[in-house]
């Protein structure tokens, strides 16, 4: 237990008065990933953001190692309240588009067309409901010939040119190992949702907006594309080289006891970098003289770091680079990351005890608005934790028409 | 030449009426990749973004191939103006209070304190302006115990986990090819100025917001701290396997003239894809019967599908599972990308005339906007292209002041 650890209170307070999203409803369908992080992102700018699952819950309360919450679905569904609804039931679909009436935001990340198939696509629930927006995550998008191909993060990264450029140049293409896809999508989603709760202010209409997770990675690869242009080369694999083969020294060098990543952007750099090594007696070396000979000599050049890298421990090549102020970290693992002290420091990170998985590192908000106040972190819910809240307090139905509903397997 | 080909137009013309953000007027102090991100989703959303650059311009204009416009730059910059200004002057620094005065958003992603430094910082230009957004992107925020160590995109991929989970299992850590770091960074930038542009809607007043882009990546290894929580251990890089190990097939197959991937879901796709393979026998085969039973038979699961796509063309692959509603996708090329017709249909990607590249692709917005009108493409412009109408249409100072200015170097 530490001091920054926080107190666990069943269930959303009242919004802090100062927040960005104060009053903001958001009934969100977002499951697994992308959908999930931009409503987490809207929860904790204090939005009432309230997670609508099927009655036997979103695919990423399934724990593949056993029952129980996991890690990835507290971190994604904090502070928010949640209810369960079926939405294969007619009176389910009822509840949705009342729902939808008082509401300012629909977010799914369904398949495209999924809720235009159930009958609650966008064209209903305006009719409804004209200040609503609603947002929707997909691979692709809901238009055009590759609409309906079936998209995961993995695929994503096949088909957005991500893994062509990743890897051993002799190797095959590699995946990036994170699944920076699903999160690129749902930021976008994010800032896709708050430009049309912006643009209601001025015109009161709500509209439909889209992100697809495709066209989110697009500019990614802008170093690449260049490369295309500049050469009509297919780009290749460069390992940790620079995509376009123009700088050097930037790759990723092996120490006595691990790796730094080195990028040297300016000429300054380098020169510091020959102080740090002790070899400023390569300072006029022609092959090192500019960045432009020192990408002509890159082996050369990378040999001249790794004679200095190769025998210190990484942690003593960091501290020597961040002496000289040349742009340098050491690899880093996911461990290492979740305890990060300065992340910790920041506020980025907090130890919490979750009622199912107790003491966990939960990431607060990496939007951090110096004139809002921050929202204090509520545990994951349970499935359906809220429907007497939401369903009673909120829409307003007797308890024993909860009741029936639960009965009749409507939520 | 296409039909999506854009006309040029020498410099922006009225913002449409129908876009989120007519009207708001954005300084974009931007470099390289973060910044600009940001502030180009802006200029795609209707607002006027005054790009400020040192008389000599920012980095990445300079082409490291020689002279002329970059395409990364061309992609980053489209639809703005440009204006020039030299801040460690004293009447530059006059200007900007001046122009802080009439702007809406601040952006910048310098190290962090150089505005301070250079006594142009928030709580300066919040004097003349309460109502301005000043937002900052940092490689690790502007807070904290590592704020002032140097951050790039391949540095911020060491420190934030990325590499440690990236690349073979055998192999060294690995950096994603693509610059996700930069782009991840700039996306949440737009998200929190969107935010905090909301957020002055209620109160009247700006504020100051901040991504550092080390927090922007956390999410992204939620897969990896879900492993080492539930095991213990330091996740381990796993090639183009899921990070988590507990999902099967979730690879990349090579096939007969490339690759795939592939990532069955649930086990109605595992069903489908044995009939795509012609492998019903395998259907009640112990080994194969449930996502669980896979994962701890991987290698033998791949095997059954390697066995089947290395005979066949990746599009015949592709085609198949396609038919059969698995996810998967062919690995594609950046030229592939770039031409994707897919993207092209939907209007992300066009064909454009650029005056100084010639025929290019640019990037629209992934933002997609269904109520908002679409904002015609403009060609990024040239180093101070636009001083005499920022500093004399909109600032209103004389032809002679400007002359003045350009002769002492101020802009």
């Amino acid at each position: 237990m530490t001091a920054a650890m926080t107190a666990i209170t069943a269930e959303p307070t009242t919004p802090a008065p100062n927040t960005p999203l104060a009053g903001i409803i958001v009934l969100d369908f977002g499951q697994i990933y992308q959908g999930p992080y931009a409503t987490e992102l809207m929860a904790r700018a204090g939005a009432d953001v309230i997670k609508i699952e099927p009655p036997s819950g979103e695919p990423l309360r399934r724990n593949p190692a056993g029952p129980g919450t996991r890690l990835a679905f507290a971190m994604l569904n904090s502070n928010k309240r949640a209810i369960t609804l079926n939405l294969k039931s007619e009176r389910g679909r009822a509840l949705l588009i009342e729902m939808a009436g008082r509401a300012d935001v629909l977010l799914e990340n369904f398949s495209p067309g999924t809720m235009d198939d159930l009958g609650v696509g966008y064209e209903v629930l305006r009719a409804k409901n004209p200040r609503l927006v609603y947002a929707t995550g997909t691979g692709f998008g809901i238009s055009g010939p590759d609409r309906d191909t079936l998209a995961m993060d993995l695929t994503i990264q096949a088909a957005s040119g991500i893994m062509s450029v990743t890897g051993d140049p002799d190797g095959p293409p590699m995946k990036a190992g994170p699944t920076v896809v699903d999160y690129m999508g749902g930021i976008h989603l994010y800032g896709a949702v708050m430009t049309a709760l912006f643009q209601r202010e001025r015109t009161g209409r709500g509209q439909l907006v889209e992100v697809a997770m495709q066209e989110a990675m697009y500019s990614t690869l802008a170093s690449s594309f260049e490369y295309h242009l500049r050469t009509g080369k297919i780009p290749p694999r460069t390992g940790n080289r620079q995509a376009g083969l123009t700088t050097a020294p930037y790759n990723v060098f092996a120490t006595a006891d691990g790796y730094v990543a080195i990028h040297v952007v300016t000429e300054g750099h380098w020169q510091k970098l020959l102080a740090a090594m002790g070899r400023e007696d390569l300072k006029d070396d022609p092959r090192f003289a500019t960045n432009t000979a020192r990408a002509q000599n890159m082996a050369a050049t990378e040999a001249v770091v790794t004679a200095w890298t190769s025998k210190l421990p990484k942690m003593e090549v960091f501290a020597a680079t961040r002496r000289h102020r040349i742009p340098c970290a050491p690899v880093r693992t996911a461990p290492e990351v979740m305890n990060d002290p300065h992340m910790h420091a920041r506020g980025m990170l907090e130890r919490f005890v979750h009622p199912e998985l107790g003491e966990i590192v939960l990431p607060t908000t990496p939007l951090r608005l110096h004139g809002a106040d921050k929202v204090a972190t509520i545990a994951s819910p349970s499935i359906g934790q809220h429907n007497d809240k939401v369903y009673g307090g909120w829409l307003g139905l007797s308890a024993s028409e909860i009741a029936d509903l639960r009965q009749d397997g409507v939520i």
